[in-house]
C-alpha cells in the first residue's frame, strides 16, 4: 500500500492532538502529515490569553505547548505556517491552499483531511465596528497584538463589550494593566450565559470591587473613531463612553465556512456535524475543537462549546481513530470554571434557563457555606446552586462561586451529573473531610440535601 | 400515645446528629431526648485536635459546633455531662448512668436507644505503656490535656508512635510548637495503610522535609519511666528514643464494649452491626459514627472507619428513622484527605493491597503533573495514582499526593468509583479547565487514560 497522507487545517489543540495520535499510530512511511497554519504558531493556549494580555504570563512563547520545530524534529510532521486553505473539494479529495506570505496558491491532495479550524470572535455588525483599537481575542497572535497596542499605545479608558468568560478576563487582565474599564453587556448581569441571575450577581460584585464600572441591561449601538480611524467612544443605548480601547467580548462562533462551502453538514448550532468518533458527512473528513457541534450528554441536544479540554479530547479521538485505532468522544455536559477578579467562578449541566429550554421542570437549591471547617485559619464563603429535575431528582446542573475552593469542586456535580445520579443518592456520597479543605458536611452535600427535601417537597 | 423516651449515649457528631434530626420530627410532647456524654462537651470536631495542639486554632471552644446549653435551649434536648452509660439491658430496656463526678449510678428506661461511644485509641500493650506523659488523642479533653501538658511542662523532644493520620498530623502540630519530633512507624513508610509505598514515601519526604526524624520500619518494645513515673524515652526493637512526651498515633478501634456486653451483635471489623437504617440487632437499638462498622462499596466487606462525615451522615440518617421518617446510609468507599506538612494527601477507594485482599486483580497507573497550567504562575507538582481492576478496568481506588489541588480532587474520583465507572469511560469525563486550576489534561484524566492503556495491555 503506497503512502497516505494527512492534511490538517488548523494548528492548535484540536488539530495537532490529532496529527499526534495519528503520528503514534502511524509512521513516516505509512503517512505523510502536513498541518496548515494561517498564524505563526501551533499547539498554545487561548485560555491563557487574559493572563499573557494581564501580565501574569511574561511571554507568549510560555503559551506555547510545542512549536513547529518541535512537531517537525519528533514527529516528523510538516507545518505550512502563515497558509490559510481556502477551498475543499470532498470529491476530488484536494484543498486549496493560499500562501499567506507569498500570495500564491496551490491545490494539494489528501487522503484523510482534519478541519481543525476553531472558532473567530463574534464582531457586532454596528457603525463604527471597523475603527482601530477594537479588538477580538481569539488567537494567540490575536493576543500578542493586543498585548503590544497596550504596551505602545498606553490606553487609559478601556470599554469591554460583553461580559461573559472572556470579557470578563479580558476586564480584570487590563485592570492589572493600570487601565480603567467599563463593560458594558446587554443582559441583566455578567455571564448570563452561563449562570443563573442569582449566581451572576455574585460575579457582578467581584468585579465592581476591583473597580470596573459595570453597565449591565445596556445595548452597545455604535463605535465613534476620530480623525485617526482610532475608537475614542463606545455608544449605548442608555449613554456613551470615551475610550481608547475596545475588546469584544461578544462570544464566539465556529469557523465553519470552509466546510460548509464544501457541503460539509454543520448543525443548527453553527458547528460541523461529528459522529462519535469526529467523521464528518465527507467521506475521509474529520473534524475536532471549537468548529465542531457536540452532544450535550444531559439536554440531548447539540451544543457547540469552545473549550481546549473539548478540542484536545477530540482531537485525540480522531487522530486514534485516522492511526486504525478505535476511540469515541462520548459528549460534554457544559462543565466550565474561571478565575475572576479574585473568586472562582464554576458551572456543569444546565442553568436554569438551559434546562427549562430543554424542557425539564425544575427544583433549585442554594446553600452559601464555609470553604473550610468554619474555626480553621482563612474560611471564607462559597455559594453552591443545585438544579434538579422535578420528580425524578435527577441533577441537571450546578454552579459555584466562592474565594477558593469552588472552581475545581464543581468536578465533583460534573462527575454525579455525568452518572444521571439523583440529588437524594448523593447525599450518602463519600467525599473527603479534613478542616483545611471543607466543613464537615461539604457543600455539595448539603446543596443536595436541600434539593433533595425541594424534590420532595414539590411532589410529596 | 404517651411520650416516648430516646436515650443517647455519646454527645458528639454520630449521637447528637441523630438527637437533633428525631426532635425536627417530634416535639417535646411525643419524645424525651436525653443525650449521656461522659465529658464536658459536645458535638465537636475531633479532627480540629492537632490544630489546637498545633496552635492554628486558639482556644478549645472553636471546636465546638454546639453547646449543651445550646442543644436544651434549641431543641430540648438534655445533655447529662460526666456521665458514663455502664450497662444496657435490651429485654428491659433500660440503661444503668453512672455521674462521674457524683459517684452514683442510677438505671433509666429507653423506649429508643442510640448508641454513639465513638473510638478509643489503641494503646499498646508494652511495658512502661501507662507512665504519666504518653497521651492517646481522641477526645476534646484529650486534645485539651494534651495541650496544657504542653504549655506546662514545656517538652523539647516528643517522640510520635505510629504514622497513621493522627500519628503524622500530630508530628506536624508538636513541631510547630517548637518541639524535636521522632516518628516511629512500624511499616515500611508512613500511612501504610491508607497509601500504596510508592505514595507513602511522598508522605515521608515531606515530613522529614520539616524536620521530623523519620524511623520507618521500627518496632516500638517499651516505654521508659523516670522516678517521677514521668516518661524518659521510647524503646523500639532498634534504638532507643528520650522524650518528654509521647503522642500514640496507633489509630482508634470501635469502643464497642458497652454494646458487645449487652448482646448486640459486633462484627468482624469491631464495629456493631447495622442495617441500612441503622439498626442494631436489638430492637429499639441504633448506632452510628466510629462504633459502628459499615459496608464498603467496592469491596463488599465490612470496614469500620472512623471519620467525622460518616459520624454525621449515619447520625442523621439514625436520627430520621426514629423520627418516624425514612432514610438509609448507603456504605462508604474509603475516602480520606488530610493535610500534612505542606502537601495535600488523598486517598479513596482501596488501595493496591486492599484490593488484593478483597480478592481483585488490578493495575495501576501513577502519573506526576502539574497543578496548574505549567505557564500559570505558582504551579507546582502532584501525583495521582489509579488503581482499576484488571480486564473490566474498574476503577477500584485513586491516590493523591501535591502541594495544592489534591485534597478535594479525589472527590472526582470518589464520585467515579461510587459510580462504578471503568478507566476508559473516565478519559472522556467532562472536567473543568482554567489555567489556574489544572493543565488542559487534568491529572485525573491523564491517570485514567494511562491506566486504560494498561487495562487493554494486561489482556489485549
Amino acid at each position: 500500500m503506497s503512502r497516505e497522507r494527512l492534511i490538517v487545517i488548523g494548528g492548535d489543540a484540536g488539530g495537532m492532538s490529532a496529527a499526534s495520535q495519528a503520528r503514534r499510530r502511524r509512521g513516516s512511511d505509512d503517512l505523510e502529515i502536513i498541518a496548515v497554519e494561517r498564524g505563526a504558531h501551533t499547539s498554545y493556549s487561548a485560555c491563557g490569553l487574559p493572563y499573557l494580555v494581564g501580565g501574569a504570563v511574561k511571554a507568549a512563547e510560555d503559551l506555547v505547548a510545542r512549536t513547529p520545530q518541535e512537531f517537525e524534529r519528533d514527529h516528523d510532521i510538516r507545518v505550512w505556517l502563515w497558509h490559510e486553505a481556502t477551498e475543499i473539494d470532498v470529491d476530488k479529495r484536494v484543498v486549496r491552499v493560499r500562501d499567506l506570505a507569498g500570495g500564491t496558491e496551490r491545490v494539494e491532495p489528501y487522503d484523510h483531511l482534519m478541519i481543525a479550524t476553531g472558532a473567530e470572535p463574534v464582531r457586532p455588525d454596528l457603525p463604527g465596528a471597523d475603527a482601530a483599537g477594537i479588538f477580538g481575542v481569539q488567537t494567540l497572535d490575536d493576543g500578542i497584538v493586543l498585548d503590544s497596542y497596550i504596551g505602545e499605545t498606553k490606553p487609559r479608558r478601556a470599554v469591554v463589550v460583553g461580559g461573559g468568560y472572556i470579557g470578563l478576563e479580558m476586564a480584570e487582565a487590563m485592570v492589572e494593566r493600570g487601565i480603567a474599564v467599563t463593560l458594558v453587556e446587554a443582559s441583566p448581569q455578567p455571564m448570563d450565559k452561563g449562570l443563573d441571575p442569582d449566581m451572576g450577581a455574585l460575579v457582578a460584585e467581584a468585579i465592581e470591587r476591583i473597580g470596573v464600572e459595570l453597565r449591565s441591561g445596556e445595548r452597545v449601538t455604535a463605535f465613534e473613531a476620530g480623525d485617526d480611524g482610532v475608537v475614542r467612544a463606545v455608544v449605548t443605548d442608555r449613554s456613551r463612553y470615551p475610550a481608547d480601547l475596545v475588546v469584544l467580548g461578544l462570544g464566539v462562533r465556529p469557523r465553519a465556512r470552509l466546510a460548509r462551502e464544501a457541503g460539509i453538514a454543520v448543525g443548527e448550532s453553527g458547528g460541523i456535524v461529528v459522529d462519535r468518533r469526529m467523521r464528518t458527512s465527507a467521506e475521509g473528513v474529520w473534524a475536532a475543537g471549537d468548529v465542531v457541534e457536540s452532544v450535550h450528554r444531559i439536554s440531548g441536544l447539540p451544543v457547540n462549546i469552545a473549550l481546549g479540554t473539548h478540542a484536545n479530547k477530540q482531537g485525540r479521538v480522531a487522530g486514534i481513530n485516522i492511526g486504525g485505532g478505535y476511540a469515541t468522544f462520548p459528549g460534554v455536559i457544559g462543565t466550565a470554571v474561571t478565575k475572576i477578579c479574585g473568586i472562582q467562578v464554576a458551572r456543569t449541566g444546565l442553568s436554569s434557563r438551559e434546562a427549562a429550554r430543554a424542557g425539564f421542570e425544575i427544583v433549585t437549591a442554594a446553600v452559601k457555606s464555609t470553604t473550610r471547617a468554619g474555626y480553621y485559619p482563612g474560611a471564607t464563603w462559597m455559594t453552591t446552586k443545585i438544579i434538579a429535575e422535578r420528580r425524578s431528582g435527577r441533577l441537571l446542573g450546578a454552579q459555584i462561586v466562592g474565594e477558593e475552593g469552588a472552581a475545581k469542586r464543581v468536578d465533583v456535580l460534573a462527575v454525579a451529573a455525568w452518572n444521571g445520579m439523583t440529588v437524594e443518592e448523593m447525599t450518602g456520597l463519600d467525599l473527603g473531610y479534613a478542616p483545611p479543605y471543607s466543613p464537615v458536611w461539604d457543600p455539595v452535600l448539603i446543596a443536595a440535601r436541600k434539593a433533595a427535601e425541594q424534590v420532595a417537597a414539590a411532589d410529596g
